[in-house]
């Protein structure tokens, strides 16, 4: 029993002999005595199970441009509002917005049946009868950029393969280009439609959803994701080699110069409040769940984390802004409104972090620091995290969340709470991302881990960008 | 190790014994061998998986008195005949068939947003534009009974109480009658539509369907299933007082005279062929998942057992009949239509069991014996099938299906082989009864017991039912 707890303390009491002898504290003692109390505080219950519930509940889902994600933004300034954070505003930008009617796939020859389908976000309309063609297969996108252009005339293509399960989602980014790109990519062979295995995990009859990246210049085509155990059928179905024809419908439509907005709250820095703490997560989710883990998760994360610190009279040296982006799911669309309205003063943004991989448990933490002040401090971070079960890493690339990207282009630096992610895929971007997925003990882990490492950064000085290299 | 070894071994023993010293042998040495190397081939691997696959891709849903239930006959005519099995038929009967069309529902008030549902078998249709009411809530069937009549006018009633996870799935005959009775319950106390919470175990947003029975000279009002997260949303929002109105939606049509059947093939007794040990499962299935655990498993597993009779070379005494009843899920059309074929030689029905509770292990076996016999040779059955971990009960009703219980009311003795049901009811009735949910290891085991129980039966000269009492 000793050994074992010794084994377990042994890495956090390094750091932190390392950190108090080699350079002095990058913050006060006063300092980390709040950081802890704050940690102790959200390990026995904080607000974002309650936070998220009320969002999933009394908004659902919440596509991006739509009346739905409008009904989100004013429960968000509600919520803040109530809550008693300052500068509590909406930040509105325009979009073309897409929405989806009806949607639906059957096998026609040689067994006919149902299949349960879903359009990717952005695909255009069938003709209302919707389309029926012969499927040829694909094992991955590569064996489909093979074949040469109008080899698939009349066709619809079918990539269909399947994602592996991994805690750090790594395999998302690689598989999801059959999703981004396929579509343009099997109409310039000449496909009329394009189907694919749900990049997902899980073998459930839920299709994903998630966005597509029509290519200028070659035709639009629909385009659907099938559930797992539906691409398994067509694909036991073609082996046998018979002729493989489906009839695909989408009826769906854009919407020119649809609002959407940036929901914003801050506690305002009592030194420097022109030096920003960015956390936050995105406020929009697709259209097919109510979107807890993706991203009323983070909403509820990221805010109860504020809402701790703010509750507990504290009042940082710097301002903690918190950030709710709309229209992040069909292109990160707040992300770039928000850099292209704080552009002037994104030098003064210290750091951010995203919470957008729903609901599991923190397990490590990495940052893109480039000071030895900044080292200093994340060490800190890292041993009062240590306790919470979240181990310091250092193969990071510079990352903390997708809305994060245009402010790390612009040089803003990201530290990044990294979640166990192996369930996420079972259910993104699903009708069954629902509230009864999540779990109050892990949101609660989640939220310390804002916590401390928001007010630990906002109540310091150090800067991790000045240049080291 | 030895000592747990023996503890496993004694009650197998003591049964030997006991059957060995006090009575005649039921069955002879060489029988039991048989028996023996049946279970034996079965746990290496049989064709349960193969069959249910085959007719869960090239079927999939086979709703009853469909054109896709035809096409499931003509699948188990061809399969059976080519598996070399005796007097492989159909016999035909007719019926009133329901079908479905289009079926939804969304949350008006306080919070628009859509609703998981799925229409109950037999709901009448909305108008085209659906139904658009308050929604009246009860926690329980008892509840909705004790209200005045007349008091639910113009309302929607909801029926919320949640189904128990339990091994033998003894729950779902208590809470499946909100199911069958609750739309005449509410429809005459005046409510113009009826939702319930689905009777399932899962918490994923799949709506279980299942059969309502409308009662004579009550209005006949739709009737809808929602998913368990979605049942959990409606209360939730239910709870804040606010007016709670939904808009259900159901498109469906009755087909009167439609086609349905039962499918049959044989091992001919080889001494007394004109007595019949029915071995079988239903072949029609709901119409949103494959039906791959209801019925398809139970389909593979019978099919596969008396495959491995056959092809072991063996012939019993007696008949084996392999039984794929039609219509089950209706109100067991099949079984009715076979008694009333059957009548005249039901007396020379020696036992009967069917499989229709998913691809779980067996894990105890029951008979409903009445003879000295029928008892010693229910004790040789539970010896041979303790070893594959199948416990004999005695605490059992007659049962074996619900396809047996009109053979049962005619009084037909039965044995059944009890899956282990825990995670049955997750799938139930939904679009998510695939074919992937099953495990062939577990299917094997069932096929053992089958193969078992019909062979010793079929062997021998025993007889359950000679009166005792």
């Amino acid at each position: 029993m000793i050994l074992s707890t010794c084994q377990r303390m042994a890495p956090a009491l390094v750091l932190y002999f390392i950190a108090s002898a080699s350079i002095a504290q990058p913050v006060s003692r006063e300092s980390l005595a709040h950081a802890e109390m704050l940690r102790a505080r959200a390990m026995v219950g904080s607000n974002a199970m309650a936070i998220v519930t009320s969002l999933t509940t009394e908004v659902g889902p919440r596509l991006a441009g739509s009346q739905a994600e409008a009904r989100a933004r004013v429960w968000a300034i509600k919520t803040l509002t109530e809550k008693g954070f300052a500068n509590v505003r909406n930040e509105p930008f325009e979009m073309n917005a897409w929405e989806r009617h009806e949607e639906g796939a059957e096998i026609l020859t040689p067994y006919p049946q149902p299949l349960a389908v879903t359009a990717l976000g952005g695909s255009v309309p069938t003709e209302e009868d919707g389309l029926s063609a012969e499927v040829e297969l694909f094992e991955t996108l590569e064996d489909l950029k093979r074949v040469p252009a109008g080899s698939l005339s009349d066709r619809i293509a079918y990539v269909g393969h399947a994602m592996q399960r991994t805690q750090d989602g790594s395999s998302y980014g690689y598989f999801n280009k059959a999703r981004t790109s396929g579509p343009s990519i099997a109409a310039d062979k000449g496909a009329v439609g394009y189907l694919i295995r749900s990049v997902g995990t899980d073998s459930r009859r839920f299709p994903h959803t998630g966005s597509l990246r029509y290519q200028q210049g070659v035709p639009r085509i629909p385009a659907l994701a099938l559930s797992n155990p539906d691409a398994d059928q067509l694909e036991r179905i073609a082996e046998e080699g018979k002729t493989l024809s489906v009839r695909i419908k989408v009826d769906s439509s854009e919407v020119p110069a649809a609002q959407s907005g940036n929901v914003i709250a801050e506690v305002v820095g009592r030194e420097a409040p022109e030096e920003i703490v960015v956390i936050g997560a995105h406020l929009d989710s697709w259209d097919l769940g109510t979107g807890a883990i993706d991203d009323g998760a983070g909403v509820g994360i990221t805010m109860a984390a504020l809402e701790l610190i703010k509750d507990a009279g504290l009042a940082p040296r710097r301002t903690i802004r918190l950030v709710l982006w709309g229209a992040e799911e069909v292109g990160l669309l707040g992300a770039n409104a928000y850099r292209d309205r704080y552009e002037a003063t994104l030098g003064q943004h210290v750091i951010g972090s995203e919470s957008d991989f729903g609901g599991g448990r923190v397990w490590k933490v990495t940052a893109d620091s480039h000071t030895d002040a900044g080292d200093a401090l994340f060490a800190e971070i890292a041993r009062l995290l240590a306790p919470i079960g979240i181990a310091p890493g250092s193969d990071d690339q510079p990352g903390g969340g997708p809305d994060l990207y245009p402010l790390i282009a612009a040089g803003v630096p990201t530290l990044r709470l990294h979640q166990d992610g192996r369930d996420y895929f079972d259910l993104h971007h699903t009708a069954d991302d629902t509230v009864d997925k999540l779990d109050a003990a892990s949101l609660d882990q989640n939220v310390a881990a804002f916590a401390v490492f928001a007010w630990l950064v906002a109540d310091s000085e150090v800067s991790f960008r000045s240049s080291r290299e």
